[in-house]
């Protein structure tokens, strides 16, 4: 019995986009698919009414932060993550590969999943060693990772088998293979023994998974990486497309990971979509900003999660139709219509950017939740608005229509 | 032309009390009923559709926030709080009063409205004078009071005229004579003082709010003072009840001010409701316990508006018919039954105590939101609740039935 199911309806003539219709035991997919983030099983500020009023089909929670509090035995006895955090649709975990990575070699160095050549002040950090003077809290081996907890410093161990049971207990409807996820600055060497512990990594979820019943209800997507090397690339998603126990089963779908370069985004994913097979669904991890879900989108990915859409929207910065707005400038203050007057999100049907921008200054709680309301349902239906495009046969004209007007935006 | 209609629908026998119907120029409000605080034009963290959802059928917002940030003259020029705010029901402003008080005479002793036996640490300071030592923010004189902001010490000067002004630029449907709320500790001289005070200021907001044509549309509240002290109680009541411009225009309701002491709150509200004519309505002010509030509708209070709620919710500290239970305590992390299982509120309809448990642990905006939608329906139901015993004539066994089980609660 295969836990999804995944059926593409069109593609797009001579690229490798596609709109699709993803099955999963918790409710259908409708592909290409913005997937909001609950880190700590909830998306902050939202209710289960919010999400799906402003168009989410799925959430994918984080594993790291779900082990650590409350822990995923605790999320087990509650019934799993969908009982217990009231979502009935579709669920998905990450691997804890990524928060791993975070707080290993990039702890402390504000590193994002995609570094924008704007971001002057981020610093690329240099190869991670034990003796450069910049604390880590985890330490990659062969067999899995130590670190310690952000919370209280408490010490853990996890391994390939150790992922997967904790997402068995978390009880998602797509769980993703334990990897290391790189620095794209980590020289060749580096990249290469990271890549060959991704894959053995892989095999083992890949096996420990299909061993036990649960894998009749939870798909395993394996996750693709190797930095910017086109070879890496190609190689690693061959291997992982490849990959199967001894008794021939395979991932269900494939994880794009990495920390990109911007630049570096559009060559890795379509080398990666070029390997794949076209009849699994593909999830690029960790990219939301609309540029780089046009690139996704029109190079094979299926599915995106990114922080970015909730968290600018607790820092008041809104997306609209002419670039991205910072909601607290002065000018917004006696501004008395919507954030967008065409929106259809619960925020612009009701509320003023002067009401907004005065919960802002006044510090409120319903600041954020307006503001996250907003960005989400703007992602979401900008994906949704990419699928309907594909069917429509007027991508190019959707993409081209969208980024013109989007990147013209003056406001910030 | 009146600005509000009130009719009693029915008495409880042999007390003060009575279920009534409260038309306004935007909406009908039955009452007793609960008012939820809306402080800065926002009750914290909710949508206007969480709002109606958990019962609330009027909001009271803060003239003192609001005149500081963002400004009386803005909301006006967005086109009066409903509009600003977006509540399209019905909306009081308190007169500002009492939060002259709070940044003077009580400014920094955690002063609250009622003085609970059990809050040990309270302190409650003396009488205010200059050279005690004590900081003030603000100055009372016998045309108005100075006071400097709290949120950038920007020197301001209200009198009743301008309370009024700043409450008709707000243009909620009830507002209040500008008033001196009194620490119950002060002495009878100085409340006979304050009290002459704000008698004085009833009559010039009185007359101001009666000569524009605006008063067709906002009803102005009288209110009542006079401390702990019987005579003056009764004095203040008769005074404000009675209280008539040239032309004859009386007040079309009134308020019950005070910073109350347990004890006295009963005997307070029975000596001034026994004076007060019955055909209008009569707001307590600042009084939200489950206690106070069937000793407030039991002496024919009508409506009651509090922060507790609120407040406790995003603290953690929720109401049931139990008791009030405190979230983050540890046997609730792993209790996956809701708040109350036979509460319609949207958090118990949809999430469990373990659930909020661990979104409290994880300092999660989520977890405040939903314990302020349940405390806020279980005191507007209560509330109802006490309405519809009214009306049935079983009111006194509402009360001990309701408070026989919550003061036998354990939690806390």
């Amino acid at each position: 019995m295969k836990p999804i199911e995944f059926t593409i309806e069109k593609n797009i003539p001579n690229a490798l986009g596609r709109a699709g219709v993803l099955k999963t035991p918790h409710g259908t997919i409708l592909t290409p698919s913005f997937v909001p983030v609950g880190t700590k099983a909830t998306v902050k500020g939202m209710t289960q009414d919010m999400l799906i009023g402003l168009g989410a089909q799925v959430v994918l929670a984080n594993t790291y932060h779900l082990y650590l509090q409350p822990g995923d035995e605790l999320v087990r006895d509650a019934g799993g993550l969908h009982r217990f955090m009231s979502w009935d649709g579709p669920l998905m975990t990450d691997s804890g590969g990524f928060q791993v990575f975070s707080l290993g070699a990039a702890y402390g160095k504000g590193i994002s999943k995609v570094l924008h050549p704007a971001d002057a002040s981020m610093q690329i950090p240099e190869r991670s060693t034990a003796d450069d003077g910049v604390p880590r809290l985890a330490t990659i081996g062969n067999d899995g990772v130590s670190f310690r907890s952000h919370l209280n410093g408490s010490l853990h161990y996890i391994t390939p088998e150790k992922s997967m049971e904790i997402q068995h207990n978390l009880g998602a409807d797509i769980i993703f293979a334990f990897d290391e996820c790189t620095s794209p600055t980590e020289d060749r060497r580096y990249q290469e023994e990271a890549l060959h512990r991704t894959h053995s990594w892989a095999k083992r979820s890949l096996d420990f998974h299909k061993s036990k019943d649960i894998s009749a209800h939870q798909a395993l997507f394996g996750i693709v990486q190797g930095g910017r090397d086109e070879d890496l690339r190609r190689m690693s998603a061959q291997t992982i497309a490849e990959m199967k126990t001894a008794a021939g089963e395979m991932f269900d779908g494939f994880g794009i990971g990495g920390s990109f370069e911007k630049a570096d985004l559009h060559s890795a994913v379509r080398w990666v979509n070029e390997v794949l097979p076209e009849d699994k669904p593909r999830h690029l991890l960790g990219i939301g900003e609309p540029e780089d879900l046009f690139l996704g989108v029109e190079n094979g990915v299926d599915l995106f999660d990114c922080v970015a859409p909730s968290r600018n929207g607790r820092n008041g910065t809104l997306y609209t139709k002419d670039g991205k707005i910072h909601i607290v400038n002065t000018k917004y203050r006696t501004d008395f219509t919507p954030i967008e007057s065409d929106c259809g999100c619960y925020a612009c049907s009701k509320y003023t950017k002067g009401y907004i921008a005065h919960l802002f200054h006044a510090k409120e709680m319903l600041a954020g939740l307006l503001c996250t309301i907003h960005n989400l349902y703007f992602i979401t239906h900008l994906v949704a608005d990419m699928r309907r495009a594909i069917i429509d046969a007027t991508f190019p004209d959707c993409k081209e229509k969208f980024l013109s007007r989007y990147q013209a935006g003056k406001d910030i």
